[in-house]
């Protein structure tokens, strides 16, 4: 079993704390900025807790390092932990801006090609059976890609100002997802934004409902749909048209039960209730992922430029937001606009 | 167009008073024992009223009799138009009871095959789609049929007397779509009835809830379920199971609406209302389906003998319920039971 | 009965004539420039030919007129009508361009009101059921709507030069979806368009390929996505999302079948065909919704100062593809764009 | 954690030992009489082997026992585990014959309360969920009742001799799921069979195609559809119609994708394969309640009572397909067929 140094104890670090339990990892040790934090991760995984993210790394047994603090300190640990000859998992964002993910790209070189970038979805087994259909031939050419993505209630009002704004803490995940779908990277991008859930989160400066559409250099064409709410919960769907068909990822249900009354009349059950429900398989499926990587040696399926090329689409569809027009993006994730 | 005499004035000679109008075929006069409704009928068709069955057979211009009167005078008033030479279509039932129903038979000899029986549902798109897959092979051989019947309220209770009991008025339907989708005559049946819905429906000495089962020489199973009420609307659905597949003619919904909220997760549109909404088409294409096959000169696709062996069933439904056991079934409607 | 002069024996001319039938209208007299087409229909119709739209006007017992020719003389027949005094009812698009459709507004003044613009899928039963659940506060404060618009194969070739582009002859109807659906004037508009269907198309300066996005005063968005070619047929679907919930108009099946085997594992029916089977019921609804105004003398639910605002939308969407950015729309119908 | 002994290391055993791996419980022990399976199974697991069952219950620390060996020894296994005061669970059936089951009754006494019979699909999300919603009052009163169940494939032929039949193997499941369901016992059964899959599986004296009838005292009813193959896939439905309504626990899909092709037009993905990943997660939220119940002292809720009760159905039915009669079943669980 690879040996596993967790840096951060946070809510994300627990996930991927259960995640590496059910698949076959071993925890080795944790270590958090906030010492009880760690300690208390460390006791429930029969891990040692760590005084340093140095120390975590250098722990006995360690081969693998799992980056789950607070996104500022992600490329850090990611540079300290190759340089230290460790596999490396992080998770997304990469970095909390374009500017600092272009400098891990830039310390890490084409070792930046070995970083394991945490976009859990890709792993989910109803998007991965959407994109290995699409891989098959299934759809022909995909034409329009349409990604839906509401949370079901908006983060507590203090996370808004740190959060990064809704593209590059949400909306992420969109842009990996359309990237990873499309096959093609996007050579245009044009968003649009409006706070209708709460007017404060539009006092602290950010949005809560948006579109973004990305066109590729072929012409494929990709919306995303943000909302902060959605009363009837987490809906996660992705819908890719192509020449020969289209094939939808939907929400997957709790269960099979369906409801008949005077009201109803084939009532699906709720939808699993929120990331952890919905895209639980996904962590242990990438942490599955990750390790045999770590074994076989292989390169991992998605990586540091990945994180890169996502915190571009997040910069550039916040530029278009405030310039209120379409924005040319480059292939070398080059800042077009002013 | 062919001209149509219209024997009844009552509600369903008023469906298909509409579905002769839908369809290709001329009403020219109608014939009731209550005038007015017969008065009434004919004024909204611009067509005359006959004072007499025989008047309206006679009738200039009446090439076709479509028997919708009560139950208890279908089989003379069958006889006595195809003695005039007309082309007989009859609303289901044949007739009352197994004996009236045989005597019809004895009557018309061979001619029998000639009387269009209208048992409306075989022209249901859903249920049409269900046969012509299963003739296609989709499904191999049938094994097990699963129909399931249920009005969305009990009929008023004065109604309940001169039903004939739930075997001869409303499962009657299923018995003929059984029958027809099993492509094999049935060698036994048991049937069970309890009264769930309404004690006085109990009182009056009929069941409300029930279930049939009938096997075939060959096997194949079928099951029938009915129940006088469902609260979420009138529920007609149909099970075909093989040994390639399955397929099922649903519930049709209203429209394509799918409702979302934060206590429902996808909830479907409501069922058409009752028979009229959702068998509606059915009754147009089972007119157009007469009256073609008058001009083509074909034989009726379901015809009188289909009517005395569904009255077989419902008779046979019946002594079991009061016998308490399985019943064999013979080959020529021949009563086994005592 | 409405007696109703036709302008026109094309195809929707066809369409019309067929719903008038199902409808409680009065088909009178027939005129088109194409002398046999309107003999024909006339004929099917037990109706006049009349030698000149004026002599169609003023036949006997018509009260009200339907313009069904081609686009380019929508305006000057409904000018023509609307002086004779008689109700109107056109086929979209008011207009082939903006200008024209300005200059029909112009020449009607207050009178535009009146005209009724036949925008048949609002009286689709499933659309107006999204609608009739938005305005009964199903899903609160509608925030996001997108509305999937796929024929099911391209038109001829040689239709593409006169069509006027996808925007103004395919997408016009999605304009109307959406401001009916937002019940609010968008202020700003972006499109792209692909031709990824046959280059032909591209090579005709077309498209077959495009998205719309548009935004309204109060911050509330909506995507319109139209391709010309969808394999798994005519796909026509609306969702809207808002602060109470979600609905989604979807595509209705033919029948209610479901198919399993060792290869589908509930796979449903096939969708309605094209848009004369999909929407066949919505031209019926349209013409009744017509000729009960006219009795009752209530104003048109949809009118000319709707053709006029599709126009706009219209022109501002090919306007925005050609500029490459997003444009900013003016209640007045300005253009704002060079 | 509780300590367990595992009796058997066969197939079933193996599903029990992975639950108990997700669950809290902790194996200590294992016993087969085929030594090298019980050795493999204790090697996975970190737990010794026992050289005998009398060994395993008295290995230190096993607090609770899992009987999992074939069925013609669970009774003897109860028996003693239950004397040596261990909790105990075992797989179903409790005792491959109706007489064998009463034994074990007798034996035990009241004791019969504690042990936990395997009945997993009790503890199936959906179908749990589905006796929420009747326990909850959804429905009103249950009033008929539908269950079909089909394996994909029969199992091998040298199995269908030692299984005691389709109804004892088979269908004893769903005997336990309409008890469950009803919440009364049947006073009455009426069982078919045919050979419709495999004529060699006829040869060997059995069925693979059936259906059961049961009706309750207060007239409930309720039907079991059965089949041996089922070419698209594990199929596990339950239907419950009531006063109030209908719920309906539909096969789960191994993913929330849907396919639309010029063949298909929203096919949802295939099911889940087979028993093991259909109700895997049933195994461990069952052995979590045993677990449960042995920590904190509950009774168990399903218990060998239950066990008993489904060995006289599976009797009662196969004995009315022989005798081709309906039989009357007594609340003693007494033979009255002859």
């Amino acid at each position: 079993m690879i040996g596993i140094a967790l840096l951060g104890a946070g809510r994300m670090a627990r996930v991927h704390a259960k995640a590496i339990e059910a698949a076959s990892g071993k925890l080795v040790t944790v270590f958090d900025v906030v010492k009880p934090a760690a300690a208390s991760l460390a006791a429930e995984s029969g891990a040692s807790v760590s005084g340093s993210a140095e120390e975590a790394l250098h722990h006995p047994g360690v081969e693998a390092v799992l980056v789950a603090t607070s996104s500022d300190t992600h490329v850090d640990c990611i540079i300290q932990a190759s340089k230290a000859g460790k596999a490396v998992m992080c998770e997304k964002p990469l970095a909390p801006s374009l500017a600092e993910a272009q400098r891990c790209i830039d310390v890490l070189g084409t070792n930046a090609r070995n970083v394991f970038m945490g976009f859990n979805r890709r792993f989910d087994p109803g998007h991965a059976a959407l994109k290995k259909a699409i891989e098959a031939g299934e759809i022909g050419d995909l034409e329009q890609l349409t990604i839906t993505s509401r949370d079901p209630n908006p983060p507590p009002l203090d996370y808004i100002p740190k959060s990064g704004g809704l593209f590059r803490d949400m909306m992420i995940h969109d842009f990996d997802m359309a990237r990873w779908v499309l096959g093609e990277e996007p050579v245009s991008i044009y968003s649009r934004g409006s706070c209708l859930v709460d007017p404060e989160i539009g006092r602290l400066g950010d949005i809560d409902t948006a579109f973004v559409s990305l066109v590729t250099q072929s012409g494929k064409q990709a919306l995303i749909l943000n909302s902060r709410r959605a009363v009837y919960g987490y809906d996660q769907r992705i819908e890719a048209f192509g020449s020969a068909g289209m094939v939808i990822s939907d929400n997957p249900k709790a269960t099979g039960l369906t409801r008949y009354s005077g009201e109803s009349f084939g009532a699906p059950d709720r939808f699993r209730a929120f990331f952890m429900e919905r895209y639980g398989e996904s962590y242990r499926l990438e942490i599955e992922t990750f390790l045999r990587g770590v074994v076989e040696g292989t390169p991992a399926p998605v990586n540091a430029f990945d994180g890169l090329r996502t915190a571009y689409l997040a910069e550039a569809a916040a530029a278009s937001l405030q310039l209120g027009k379409a924005i040319e993006l480059k292939a070398n994730c080059e800042v077009t606009w002013t």
